[in-house]
C-alpha cells in the first residue's frame, strides 16, 4: 500500500501538477510538504486547461486545504 | 458491519470510482489511503458523466475532503 | 433518548435514504458507519427528486461531511 | 443562563423546527441529539416557507453542521 | 481588554442582534451561550434589512458557526 | 518577527478595519480578541467600499472565521 | 526538503505576494506568521490582476484560512 504522504515524500524534487479548488492548475517542482499537505513548489507555472504555459510564479507555498488533487508527472 | 475504512482496505489494488465535490468523476486503481480518506490512485482517468473516457491523469493523490463518494467497481 | 449514532447502529442492514449537500439522493442498505458518519451503502441507487429510480451505484463509501440528512426507510 | 445543549435536553420528545443551511425547514419530534448537535427527529415533515405541509420524512438523522437554527415549538 | 466570551456573559438577559451567514438578521434576548458561540435567544424576531419587524420565532438555538457578528443593543 | 496575535494585542484600544468574507468592511476600536481571532469592536461603523460612512453598529462581537483581513489604522 | 513554514521563516522581512480565496492579490513585506499561516504584512498593497498597483493597506493581519498561495518575490 502506498500512503498519500509517502507518495509525496517520494515525489520531492520531482515535477507535480496541482489542481486547486478554484480550478487553477499549477505545475512545479515539489520542494517540500507538511502533514496538512501544505506544499512548497519551485519553478511554478500556472498552466491553462488546454496545457498552454501561463504565468511564471517562481517559488510558491500552497495551502493544502485548497488542493483537490496532485498528479505526479 | 463493514466500517468505511475497512472497505477501503479491502479495495486496495482494485478499481474504484470517485465523485468529487466539483462534480468531476475519477476512476483508477486504489494504491493507498489514510485515516482522512486521502487516497492514492494509479492509472487514473477522468470520466465524463456519460461514461466516456476522458483525460488520463496517471498517478494521483486525492484530498479526502474533496471526495463525496467512492464506488467500488 | 435516541442518540444519532445509536439510530445508525440499529439501522445496519436496513435500507436508508441519504440527502447529500449537492442535492443528490442515494438509497441503499446501510452496511456500516463510523464516528464521523462516514457510511458504507450496498445496492445503492441514486434516486431523482420525484422518486424515480436512477443510476445503480452498487457498493459506495460516503463521506459524512457531505451528508445533510439520513432517513430510515 | 440556559446553555444551548441544556435547552435541547429539555426539548426531547417535544416538537421542534429546524432551518437547514440549504434553506429547507424540517419539523418533527426531537428524539435525541449529541454534542455536535446531530439530531434524531421523528414524524418529520418538510414544511415550505409559507407553512404548508410538505413531504413526510418519518425518522431522520440530521447532521449538526447543516443546521442554522432550532426553534422550540 | 474585553474578551469576546466575556462580553457575551455580560449580555445575558439583554437584547442582541445577530447577523447570520445567509444574510438574515435575528433580534432577541440572549438566554445563554457556550464556548462555540452557540446561543439561545428568547422572544426572537427575524428583522428585515430596513428594520421592519418580521417573523416571530420565539425560543431559538443558534449554531455559532453560522453567526457573522453579534451586536449588543 | 511580529506574530499575528501580538499585533492584535498591541492594537487594543486602537482603531482597526476588518474585511469580512461577505465583502462588508467594519471599522471600530478594538476592545479585545481571543485565540480564534474572535474580536470585540466598539463604536463600530460599517463603511462602504468607497469609504463613505454607513450604518453605526455600536458594540459588536465578530467571529474570527468570518474575517479575511485586519488593517491597523 | 523545504517545509512550508520553514520557507515562511526564511521569508520574514522579504516581500511576498498572497492570493486570497476571494481572488484578491496582496503584496507586502512579511513581518511574521504563526502555525496556522496567519500572517502580518507591512506596506501592503492590493494589486490588480494585471499588475497595476491598487489600494495601499499598510499593516495588515491575514487569516491563513483565506490564503490560497504565497509567492516569494
Amino acid at each position: 500500500m502506498v500512503m498519500p504522504l509517502s507518495l509525496l515524500e517520494k515525489s520531492v524534487e520531482k515535477r507535480i501538477s496541482l489542481l486547486l479548488k478554484d480550478g487553477r492548475v499549477l505545475e512545479g517542482k515539489l520542494s517540500g510538504y507538511d502533514e496538512y499537505m501544505n506544499m512548497v513548489l519551485e519553478e511554478t507555472v500556472e498552466t491553462s486547461a488546454d496545457g498552454d504555459e501561463g504565468r511564471r510564479l517562481g517559488c510558491v507555498v500552497l495551502r493544502g486545504n485548497n488542493v483537490v488533487s496532485i498528479s505526479i508527472l
